[in-house]
């Protein structure tokens, strides 16, 4: 696995962890919604990582738009849709998405250096 | 037309029309692009319809949510599609989406009274 | 009861009962979650009702604000308490605060007309 | 005075009034703030006012948005500076500040049948 | 003083020194408000620090979540309640919080590692 | 050329070739937008320039305000100007700009330091 891909995915775990362990059931919860909002439902899971993912750029959080490309690149989504989706999230959230666009386009290369 | 759609239709469609009498060069382009980026592409209309959605919902854009859920509507999106697309914006925004998530509802149901 | 809390009441109980009507998992569990997160827990209830206005206040939701201004004021918060409140929100999230605190100065104005 | 500038006027002066009545002492200083930070200094006031003319439309506050319009307008700013400002407003922040453009246009207008 | 505390301070301190050196009087009286609105008043220091905790994380400002992490610490706030303060954060601000509730956590735990 | 701004350089402009590499059509034409915006027209060049900074800062975009610190210190803008602008984000937008504050100047530091 790519060093980029491995030290989110050790940080994301290792915290998440420590999160949980502390016990606020409020917390939990919400972690809990987070893996069943984007199961297979009246939408297809591909359509609904793009969703999240479109939804973590325009909000401009970089962590939440890694794991939504590592799952959106598991899923089967191409580069052209990648970039389809973070186009419209640089029209809608503004220039200011483009930073983040660089780290994504970034992040994405190194999801595909790991196959 | 219910009078919350035409209301909205109007309203728009005269203010558009001074903005780009208005003669600038950026906004023309951008609104140029706005209708570019919606069309058919590697993802369906239909997919970047829901991607204008869940973005336009965790900015918290009303006229953006309605313009979109119109659109939306008139590809065939159904409302539980819609209600699920809604969700994710109401997880990864947060509980200040909800009072947009109330006045998109209503507007789906004036969208629905019309048909 | 004044008008202007009426108002806001009935609306929102009304496209709460449409919104849970939908049937939608993910929304409905975040709804519950929205009653369970300002209980009483290791903060005091009135200490959780302002930490819920200042997010509203910071994040600039109107309907958020009035509502947390509705239960802050039945939890027995004076308006100094209140103001003080709105005075960190104004200071960490700016002057564009400013003209929703005007509007939540209106709103618990109204609160207190009923009394 | 047209009548959609006068009760933008009425209502921010009234319940500004109430909220300086109040006798916060952070807020009494940020109102303070917020006339001396657009006086004459290295920038000058019209360059000032566009500032925060922009800063209001990415921040998408409406009534921000107003305010420097007005005080814009009384400096002698152009409808064409004014667009050009705004054009810069929507390319950084997005389509979603497209709505309020819609209703910048509308108010400028207003301030224009004034004269 | 645990490393990442210490570094925290240091940049802060060494920043804020070069700010107010440059002498502009608006930037100078938001830095005094600063100090002042967190001040024992209607309400205690703690609860105002809370407050600013939450402002801070649905706003997303690590910088800003980790200098309310130490003044809560140092003002006798537990772990319990600055978790219910953070899962109240996330509930409003969204699951885009989490990624700095990672980040708090690690904070805590590096003020915690100094006492 | 100091080696914080060689750094930003290089990376924005590897980044920029592999987005543009993509082909993505909405994105060319926002990146060839974001190039006219700020070219000499109604308004000059350096009050673009300051418009960009203020909007970046309020946004609170850190790629963003380095790249307007640059062209604007390019563009004969004095530290006193600068400073006025970002003291008028700091006010619009709240302490939570603060943050960003700092590693302006640091980055303005260093532009300076080049010289």
């Amino acid at each position: 696995m790519s060093q980029k891909v491995q030290e989110f995915n050790d940080y994301r775990a290792k915290m998440n962890d420590k999160i949980l362990a502390s016990n606020n059931k409020i917390i939990k919860r919400i972690f809990n919604l987070d893996t069943n909002a984007y199961a297979e439902g009246h939408l297809p899971v591909k359509t609904k990582e793009l969703l999240g993912l479109v939804a973590s750029a325009v909000l401009r959080c970089d962590d939440c738009i890694a794991y939504h490309l590592k799952t959106a690149y598991e899923n089967g989504v191409t580069k052209e849709e990648m970039m389809e989706t973070m186009s419209i999230a640089t029209l809608v959230g503004g220039t200011i998405v483009i930073p983040h666009l660089r780290r994504a386009v970034a992040f994405w290369e190194a999801l595909e250096d790991e196959a």
